[in-house]
């Protein structure tokens, strides 16, 4: 009360593909039929209920989304399988490996096709390897710190996702994070097959992250976005972990990118024009966030 | 005319490859019969018509190939195998997933076979992943900007290639490049298996292309042959762009290169030796390719 | 003789593991048993035959195992699968790629666990892909310099193995190498899911290796391990040439970490205290070795 900074909700809905951990994901499910108001037995109403909840947290400010997955899960599927593939895990059948790839394929790409039809932006962080100590995860439960960085290949699904609904016009603005920083170039390749008016920067590789966000990170992963992207449409860093001095790594990255722009202008790299090289540092450090979050109120950005 | 540089062909065979996109295919083919002068209904005419073609290039003053893939294809296959694939494609009979990868290795495999025994050298740009926007491909068609990186694994299947080809003693010189910077070390040290006698830098990783054409991708790209491979065998820049404007990128390349080099000489990391750096630069930028493409004609090489 | 520095036996079992190598495997094993004094003619006596040989080693001073490998093995297995799988290969019988591969990862379970009861340290050295050049491979044998960097993929497998140890309380401190350079970051993650009390660095990232022993690649290990790891911990160079010369290599890895090390204090990266700084390369070059290889006989580590 009486903190003029507003903090908005971002729709989260990982727990929903979680269908082979088949109690907690009943339960989860059971609890957004809850909310939402009315059973949720079939695919259908699946749909209906997460729905009925995406527009209760735009109502409630959210204009934002967060996937968080071990691969990028893009596998072939038919409407028909999916309504086959909830009804059974409802039902408390086992599924195989390729029905639990198959529903997660087809969650990721119903939740960014309704963050389009929303004008949400929509982010998603992967090549996380979870829980990976038994010992500790029997101790601690899940996300205690004993995560890791993934090594799956993602180019081709990637591809494939963004092109279903980049076809179907329902492609989000995009905020690609990978726990990987091997995959930077590669992911700045990807993200410009689907760069497109009047959007500038609307697909966008997100800052160095989790395992990354230290100074050899940061700079990897800037040097990589000026080469392969275009670093005046960054929207800059971000804190996925919600406590009070996660916030000061806004103040490190940003003294990392004044550094390395600095430096730059020292060397001749970039033109030593400190009113230029200034605005671009707003826009990376706040109005580029400010408008691709909020496209509607849209400010100056940086030219 | 009146212009003094020759531009000289090169063999490009990718279409003959795609064996999956059935009509563009068999009207490949069917061009493919028509310059041959005779009918390409089976796999040993396919063989004889490209022999034909091949000499025909050559001819011209061809001296270099070059094959663009998604992977490196490499997989197991038999003669009869392929006969049997290549006419079920003349048929416009569907071919599956296995089919179409056992036909493009034995496309990859005869075609650098050819090359060695014309003398010619060989080019491999591979882990491009082509055509990633179906929308924009209605509209404009392949090769209109929205491909980027594969990240496949290729170590394996790269060393079966080559390890067959020297084998059967017809294995070219090579010049390999990835469009993947995070392949750069593997490759280098793959290359280190073939190379030998009396050609120095037969085996050579290409200069930093497409996607790594810029600082970053070309300083990593020599930091990394400088420590695995031989820097002064490095045959230099190129370009696939055929414009005009695109040449402007060897200077580009030779600026840096220069400014690497001078930084290690003023850091004392290599001789401060202008001539002897010197010729080193020379030789990359000019004397290694004239000998690499036209070996009959050697001139004095880096020492 | 009048050598005063002790040169110590390490535990190397791969030929344990070439399973698909009728062959030499059967003779190998034959070997075993000879050493043992007993017959080793399925699975229970192969294991109790290494357990022999482990304590004689530890008898002449062992206390460091290495495991040599292309992937990381770690398929799913089962007690029963081993035993017929290990009497299959002695009676001749040809073996599939999957029995190769679980026995594999029973052989590389085995071997970490019985490492763990013994007290010592276990290196893992993996992601050489070898033999690849079939002609010199005839001429000359294996291991003649044919080799180089495999690209798999190794974060689910590695994790997976150390898991089952950790659950089962045998996870000995291990060193990881990767000949791939990508790995460095995955690896530091990976490693961290299995760090703990009372042992501070008991998963280690293991210096630059092979293709990585020159200065981009220590440098880049250095930076990796300072980031993610705890480079106070760091036990240091190695070498596996067992050849004179290759010692000098810890001379110029000693010789690049102070450089970076005071690179970083000129910038004020690091504190500029060479006391402090000091302390740490004398850990890393001599004292964290010391400690993690004789545990027992700890001296004053790095604060």
């Amino acid at each position: 009360e009486g903190f003029e900074i507003k903090v908005l909700p971002t729709w989260r809905s990982d727990k929903a593909s979680h269908i082979g951990q088949t109690e907690n994901w009943n339960r989860w499910v059971d609890a957004l039929a809850d909310a939402a108001g009315f059973p949720v037995e079939d695919w259908d109403a699946f749909l209906h209920a997460m729905d009925t909840r995406h527009r209760y947290f735009a109502a409630q400010g959210c204009v934002l989304s967060d996937y968080g997955t071990t691969e990028i899960f893009a596998d072939p599927y038919t409407r028909d399988e999916i309504c086959r593939i909830f009804s059974k895990a409802r039902l408390r059948q086992p599924l195989d490996e390729s029905e639990i790839r198959r529903f997660k394929s087809a969650w990721l790409y119903e939740g960014l096709a309704a963050d389009a039809r929303a004008g949400w932006a929509a982010q998603i962080h992967y090549s996380c390897l979870r829980n990976n100590n038994t010992v500790m995860f029997r101790r601690l439960g899940p996300d205690s710190g004993f995560d890791s960085i993934g090594d799956w290949s993602s180019a081709v699904s990637l591809n494939r996702l963004f092109d279903r609904l980049e076809t179907a016009g329902v492609l989000p603005r995009t905020i690609v994070y990978s726990l990987h920083p091997r995959d930077n170039e590669m992911l700045l390749s990807l993200l410009g097959n689907f760069q497109h008016g009047p959007e500038p920067g609307r697909m966008q590789l997100g800052a160095a992250w989790w395992f990354n966000d230290h100074r050899d990170g940061m700079l990897r992963h800037l040097e990589a976005f000026s080469q392969l992207g275009v670093l005046g449409r960054f929207v800059g860093m971000l804190t996925d972990s919600r406590s009070f001095l996660s916030y000061t790594r806004h103040e490190y990255f940003r003294r990392i990118l004044c550094d390395k722009l600095g430096g730059e202008m020292e060397k001749g790299l970039i033109p030593n024009d400190i009113e230029w090289v200034g605005s671009l540092v707003k826009a990376i450090s706040y109005t580029n966030a400010e408008n691709y979050f909020f496209p509607s109120e849209q400010t100056d950005s940086h030219k």
